[in-house]
């Protein structure tokens, strides 16, 4: 971008000059979020874009509720253990649906295509996005295809974007978390970032590890109906340990989570252990962390064993008081010790989703 | 992708082995139209997707008619006199709604990042995206960021989607052109295109020819409101002619247009003779196609006329029976003679928007 005259670089938000885009800026993790509450949001004054949720959630006239979302698929390779990038980016947007409390309605999908991709390839990836819309129960109604010279992209890209409504009485959100309240993980952990891991280096663990992708619709609204749910947020990007952090930030208060408690395969552990990876920091794509009261439980711990994507979903730890300026987010480990479980600070694994 | 294994390929289209995706394929012609046609959209059964409209349209339980839609912006070099990528992004989605007779509600990013892309240069393009927001009324509520390596993308793309409520009343669509109708050309054509062009080969025109991109909304709904209008396109990627041939196509009519009636701009004008070009295929961002019944012609000329973005509008031609195997579209010179006006068929302008 050398050779952009300095006319049209007018940023209202002043930077150090040289300053550029990192790997890390699309971690999930402390540069995502600094990159986008720093620069990006204050650009636009919307209360709704400033809540940074995983959907905005508007207010029709006819009195509708209507969640809207959208991500970006880049994820290398395009293929790997148990899917692909067109099921990835169906789920990943019907996730960000369900996590709002909502049923999806409708996708859109913008291709963003290398010149030279096998057209046997993409044809795959969109039949994947459209099996998956047949599994998650929504349409895919729009779309748009570009295609770039060699060299500019890699492979392709997928952008969903997903509305969906809010059925009448969901109030959940990041901000709703009080001291009290119980963490509920939904599934094992780190299964999505280790199965692309695995295919990205060659590495051949004795046991495949398969990506968790998965719409979580049905789990959510079995959780919403025990009527206890504070929030809900799918573990992607940054895995657990952020998704943690970003609620206890957003609730002003702190989670203390017992280490040996968070459910994990173990070909995942395995796995993680050789390659020197935390599992709390490793992508999900089908796994959801739930704060739900106390009172409540119990009852949506239930509810979401009895749902195929929620058979193993664990109670991890509580929402405590949280008065100091220091970390929100605490382990306990078997000796019964605790740690700070922080956010991702770089980039552990880019290209994850 | 030859590291692929051939397990993961399943595309249920049957495919020549080998075939791959070219620059062609992002061009809005003929090669376009063959991808989605064949390949993308059977492989999803939805009634809306196979519309191929510039935006979906949902009926809500409310009541609410709602327009979705989606776009990823791949414009190489990202800044160009005029406007950058971010304006670019926001209007050309807006477009996609006001071309549906949709008031636009909110808007959705999804930004691929290339690492080492000076922050400067991407708070300049989103805060052009918010400008452009503002001009157009719509609020951007929610959003993506995605970074990929340096030589996985060229600087930044962005994927805008919008939804708008289509107000009571409106019945449009491609399929509605009858014989006997009129084809008005809202503003003068090729701007963007040779805009573009110009800053990418470093060429430098006489008088600067500036990107025509801006928000259609108003002029969409003041030609609504005179209530003879069949459809509304805007003529990007491909041009006037390749909207003409897909108008045609849908409603399985004919059009008769004037060569000498199209209104271009002298700069533009002589850019293309320049170039090789002909401006009735170079991409436009802020210039509608529409046909209206010959009744109220004059008053939709008048409507738009009279709002900012069509005061060049113009009425180029008239639909025709079709009822031979042949071309739809045809040129009339001003010697009388008449040519076919065909879809592009390779890519004349690659990454024009």
């Amino acid at each position: 971008m050398s050779d952009l005259p300095d006319f049209v670089l007018s940023c209202p938000v002043p930077l150090p000059p040289g300053d550029r885009v990192l790997l890390g800026h699309g971690s999930g993790g402390v540069l995502t979020h600094r990159l986008i509450t720093d620069l990006l949001a204050p650009l636009f004054d919307d209360p709704e874009l400033a809540r940074l949720g995983d959907a905005a959630v508007l207010d029709l006239p006819g009195g509708d509720r209507l969640a809207f979302t959208t991500d970006a698929f880049v994820v290398q390779p395009s293929f790997f253990p148990g899917s692909n990038i067109g099921t990835l980016a169906v789920n990943g947007t019907v996730n960000d649906l369900a996590m709002m409390g909502a049923i999806p309605l409708a996708l859109s999908a913008a291709l963003i295509l290398e010149e030279g991709l096998e057209l046997a390839v993409l044809g795959t990836a969109v039949a994947s996005m459209a099996e998956a819309c047949d599994a998650a129960g929504v349409r895919l109604v729009t779309g748009d295809t570009k295609v770039v010279e060699r060299g500019a992209a890699d492979g392709l890209y997928i952008t969903t974007s997903g509305i969906g409504l809010v059925p009448a009485g969901i109030d959940i959100g990041p901000d709703k978390a009080r001291p009290g309240d119980v963490v509920i993980v939904t599934g094992p952990i780190g299964s999505h970032g280790v199965a692309v891991m695995s295919r990205r280096g060659g590495i051949d663990f004795e046991s495949e590890v398969v990506s968790d992708t998965a719409p979580l619709t049905a789990l959510a609204q079995a959780m919403l109906a025990t009527n206890g749910v504070r929030t809900l947020r799918d573990a992607t990007r940054g895995g657990v340990a952020s998704v943690l952090n970003e609620l206890a930030e957003s609730s002003t208060v702190g989670i203390v989570a017992d280490e040996s408690a968070f459910p994990v395969l173990g070909p995942v552990r395995a796995a993680c252990e050789m390659l020197g990876l935390d599992p709390l920091y490793v992508a999900n794509e089908g796994v959801a962390v739930a704060i739900v009261s106390a009172e409540t439980a119990d009852a949506a711990l239930a509810a979401a064993r009895a749902v195929d994507t929620g058979t193993h979903a664990t109670i991890v730890g509580d929402i405590t008081e949280h008065d100091d300026g220091g970390p929100r987010v605490h382990l306990r480990s078997g000796l019964g010790t605790t740690r700070p479980l922080i956010m991702l600070a770089g980039d552990q694994l880019p290209r994850i989703c």
